[in-house]
């Protein structure tokens, strides 16, 4: 296994500044954040362009990439692909086959992105739309030799994205219902432990269960604020008590969750995100974040 | 403290019987389904009118409980008081005055009843609405010397409460709000402890917490099916793992709750509610799972 | 549901006294106990007589019974019916065929018994003359409207059963390989909770799992001994740390695993076995323990 | 087992009194508060005469309670056997004396009290003086035919019996030195578990560890107040987190603490203390608290 | 967060090799013993003197440290600031005050001590001493921009210090009257989660509720002795069964720890303080202990 | 403490690979395989001759291992010194006496070996044998200055053992038979923790109960099943649920368990042994399993 680093966290940092500062880090790979350059898209560690698939120069990406000794684990584009306005949806829709192009074109096999959701419409109403918008997007990439990674995160964090989030891709439920859509092995998860300990859904079960369908690891860490769940209960969808967390700072028992990777076999990376709110704010501290993340995960993997 | 039970569930049989059979079995409070007697209300355990305050004969009822030497804990009319739909809300809220003023008239203390809750709108959006309708609710009644007590029960249980439910007041967050509104010792709480069971909110210490807006008890019990809990996480807001049961079969430990209860000082009614799907279909099956949560508490109580 | 208990504690007392006392105290049921009255079997709760099978007079029985308003909840015989000894086998078998011959002519629906095992070989080895010997004597039970209810003890106490015990029927692994081999709803468990504690497997998991197979229950408690478990360790098979209580003295949860039954639709009997070594050695001490168990049982039983 | 109460409660009622109420609601024994009729002692429950020992009618007694089918299962009388003014601890071990003379008297087996203790000095001073003032006691009362149970209770509410409390025999450690200095077994426990709950002592060790030691029994429960805890910690001697509760209201899991008392052979009462402030200012109240007790054990006890 | 230790367990070692070692080792900080060169202090772990205050050279100091690239994170002096006896109490404040003036002459912002306690005497007896003592103390540190910073180790071991130990400022409730007394920012706490451990105090809330109290950290661990507790229960104030244990061999979740101190914006210095009785006897078991300690923080140190 | 590793995990290197290997990563010492090199042994990971006892050429094994500055911490040779067959038996037996004469000669103090066990016996039946095979062996060594270290490893995988597993040696009750029959400090434990696991003995408890006869540590880790162990249940004897992982990977607390070895003394060799089967096949899986186990040990150990 390998350990990388998801570059949405670096806005400010070009490609090659991440890349130097992660190789000296001791980071094998980096999952390259690829939003549309003219960007649009504002929320926190969205929205970055550290590889521009509108003017996609491979060469020059190998090269950058090969003076660092570093790989890329996948390409990274995480819009609401079934956002409720059509005409925006068409449009993050056609830039995800974008980076699916550009994956092909650079050799990099899978891409992350969200299912996306309509946050206004139940579950049931949202898979009526999923079974529209995605079997076509996976053929695209299946046609090209790479693989989409859904992560898992439901995108719900405060009013705005009220009630359903903006990614349907949270749950067991949900993903047999998503696969059975779409059995093509092209379809699969980006796993992220995080967003399953506040679900309280078993992520040790989810590795055994979902073994085939795991394209790639993201490392964040959560915790549930004990006084936040008891004053709003679960129902209030994780307002006032999650609190994502780095890696080794959090809930998740990272020894436990890459045990059971090595045990299902899984063999790629695991690429750290970095949302913890004590390690923003300057470059500096992100990358302090980075490197407590890295040095809990680090041990386990070879 | 006595032990009660709420008529709602027996749709097909009179308050007389209902009282005979209760009487018999060691009950000493009715709660007493109030829903008017035209009728409309169509879900599980409600509808139900075993006083018509529209024909209100104040001396009947009370004639009728002496003979089986009951008292009323409370009437019950769980309606939507914040239903989207104007005239509904009217309505309802109208009903709900007229049985405050039958609690009056009957020297009952308290009504029971819902909040109410916009489903498809947000906590915040609803609050708003709580505001206006709320004040002038609470008011009615406490000039009438009648305080109302809202059960804590989100009313989620399907896609078609999807997502708010219809009742707001489900939590501590939500509580602190309405009883900031509103701090009228008149208004209170009709506290459920299995609600909170699900939502994984510390029952003991909300009876510690807000002691003094306990005005009535339900004793209803829950259990969270693990299996399903594990496929749908707690973003499906109990779908697929809230299972109701009655006291005794669930995860609620009475015999804490209560003596929470007697160290606050509480010293009015517990009276169980049933709402458990494997003691429902005949009176019979309904009478057995009255008999087997009465025994799991009538040891606690005196 | 009813509550019962296992006449097999008292082999001192005729199945008259056994019936009075038993009334008196409130039990519904019996499971009468049916060895041969030749006797010859001398292990603990075993060999005892209360009906004779070679002598059977049902209208007596059934005369004795009414007298104390009572019903018969299986007929009971536990011996080995896999022992190795092919003598001593066919003649366990051939009284297990009496006892069923005497469940039909006295209307009884159910017989108790155990698969049996021979200690000293493995259970695939077992698996085998199990296929042989078990088909034909259910399909002598289901041909006389009997069912065979196998009890899921293991039956291994001391070094005498070491290593299989005398009962193969033991784990949701051995019970699938039976009911594969023998489908017929003839043939199910006396679910007996206690074996499974110390087992470690979840009760209320087999509750759900295996509903349409709990033809009988019987009512055993277990505590592990800690220390004892410590010192020798899971492999020790249950010696010294397996240790038998009465209802309500041990480990089992009985409200939760009663609720499961009540989940799943189980409406028969819960039959009290008394195995408790505190409550043995005069009938009072046995009748003690039963009235123990007995009130721990009965409030969570209508 | 027998189910009874120690009488000390209430201090307002004659003992006819007492034993017609506790005959009525199924008591089987009576532990008996002679404390000095001249009194003195102003502690909550401490300083009650139901029996004056000084003014002794034995027959008169044994005529009162078998009035009521009562029997006497201890004389109590719990002073502070070790107070540092010498005049007092003589004054209180010579009542002392004249208790156990009534016990004899009465033909009754035990008299329960304290060890005492100087609260100003720590346990190995305190050990030293035991070793000098006991001994005498005990054979006294082991010349007599009696005796002498001391109750584990450490005797520290507040900071007026900072920090050693007035009773030395609280834990394991001490009970070792106490009986290897008075090897007598007319010298043992009158265990009270709830003590063991919040010095964080396993009960159930207890009662295996020092089973030939435990000559009565006292149902006591306790809660461990959770933020008391937190905000004061162990070092606070359970000021500001020790709550004293009544048997079925508090922590103490009476099935196991009672299944452990019958696993080693204990037959004699099990006797309800008094101290939860919940139960307190009218006999009303009292009683009403010695029901839930009482119902909360009954069921195990035979 | 930089990583430190403090110099008090190489009593026999120079300033100049303990920095040495230390700076090899990656420690990044030194909390520098401070107690009278004239020494008589005899306890374990106190009466070093790496800094000897009544012969300052603070050019010397600085030139020492700026040779090993370290930092002072604190000038470390522990004593009975509220010794019962007068003239003690007063040559301890007086040398007090003089590690203060050290402190402002090299430029270091925090001594770290102890609040003291008369062991005889109670919590609130001991406060009306504090409010006396400390005050001006405080005010002398505060006026020469020194803070100090009390450690909340309760000191007590052994029936020396019985029962109230050496120092008051043990628990939340403490502290709230200690700050409440000297609200001045330069009045906090030099925080050592392991005394909190056997306290039973949850380390993580105090990180959060007394965050702007917390100076400077002590990285200590701790071990409960499950069957020392069980013999001698909390009343033995830790006698018997507390457990010190170099951070990483205790039972400290590190992790959560500094995760809760990160999210509080704490960052300064974790110093580890070694009191492990495994790693003792050498300068080498001590420097072996130290890395063992090391290993377990540096990853979560950035 | 010393780092090691047992080299049978190798079979395909010469020990100077292996050698030169782990001291490129930091190991400090190997435990080297020493079956007969004529071999017959097949199972997984034994049957390995990295040293040649029968051609023992000591100076050139010294001079390999000085090559890269390792020690060793012992001679494995782990076969049936029990096995039911004669001829095999001492076979084995005289190749362990021949494994010792060679620990002599390199001046190895340890040999590392099973006590042996007839499967289809009974523990007490095996015990027999014990006594009449071991203590001759043992005295063999002790005249030679070297110390026998029997893993703890039951041997137990599959029916082919089945029941008995081939190595008594399991569980404190067994080691206590062992050393009572054998009293000598040259007779001991090569204490390995996972088999304690899946046995459910505590493994911190162990170290404190059997320090003195700790003579060498296996560090291998273990999970249970959980859905193998509800399926099977613990008489299945792991079958089905016994899941061997590396360090790091499983469910022992490693921090736990080698405080509980430093606390008691031991400071000899943590030898990691391999048999996670996530990491096999090829020698570069193996190498990584051991980098993992090491990164899991290597911060605990100085």
């Amino acid at each position: 296994m390998k350990l990388g680093l998801l570059t949405a966290a670096f806005p400010d940092l070009t490609l090659e500044e991440v890349a130097a500062w992660a190789a000296s880090e001791g980071f094998e790979t980096l999952e390259i954040a690829c939003w549309p350059a003219a960007g649009g898209e504002r929320r926190r560690y969205a929205g970055v362009t550290h590889i521009d698939v509108d003017a996609l120069d491979a060469e020059a990406v190998h090269a950058l990439l090969a003076r660092h000794g570093l790989e890329i684990s996948a390409l990274a584009y995480y819009p609401n692909n079934l956002h409720p306005d059509g005409a925006h949806r068409e449009e993050v829709n056609a830039h995800l086959r974008k980076v699916v192009d550009a994956a092909r074109e650079l050799g990099v096999g899978i891409v992350g992105t969200f299912a996306g959701n309509d946050p206004t419409q139940s579950p049931p109403e949202n898979m009526r739309r999923f079974r529209e918008v995605w079997p076509p997007l996976v053929s695209y990439a299946e046609e090209r030799g790479v693989k989409i990674a859904i992560e898992n995160c439901p995108m719900i964090f405060s009013y705005d994205e009220w009630p359903g989030g903006t990614n349907l891709a949270r749950s067991p439920a949900v993903w047999d219902e998503m696969f059975e859509t779409i059995p093509s092995p092209s379809f699969g998860l980006n796993l992220d432990p995080s967003h399953l300990v506040w679900q309280m859904i078993d992520y040790e079960r989810v590795v055994y269960d979902y073994a085939d369908r795991i394209l790639h690891v993201h490392a964040k860490d959560m915790e549930v604020n004990r006084d936040g769940l008891y004053r709003n209960g679960v129902l209030s969808l994780g307002i006032g008590w999650q609190v994502p967390r780095l890696p080794g700072l959090g809930e998740v028992r990272w020894d436990r969750f890459l045990a059971a990777l090595y045990a299902v076999g899984y063999d790629h990376v695991v690429s750290i995100e970095h949302e913890d709110s004590a390690f923003e704010g300057t470059d500096e501290l992100v990358k302090r974040g980075f490197v407590i993340a890295r040095n809990a995960l680090r041990p386990h993997i070879a």
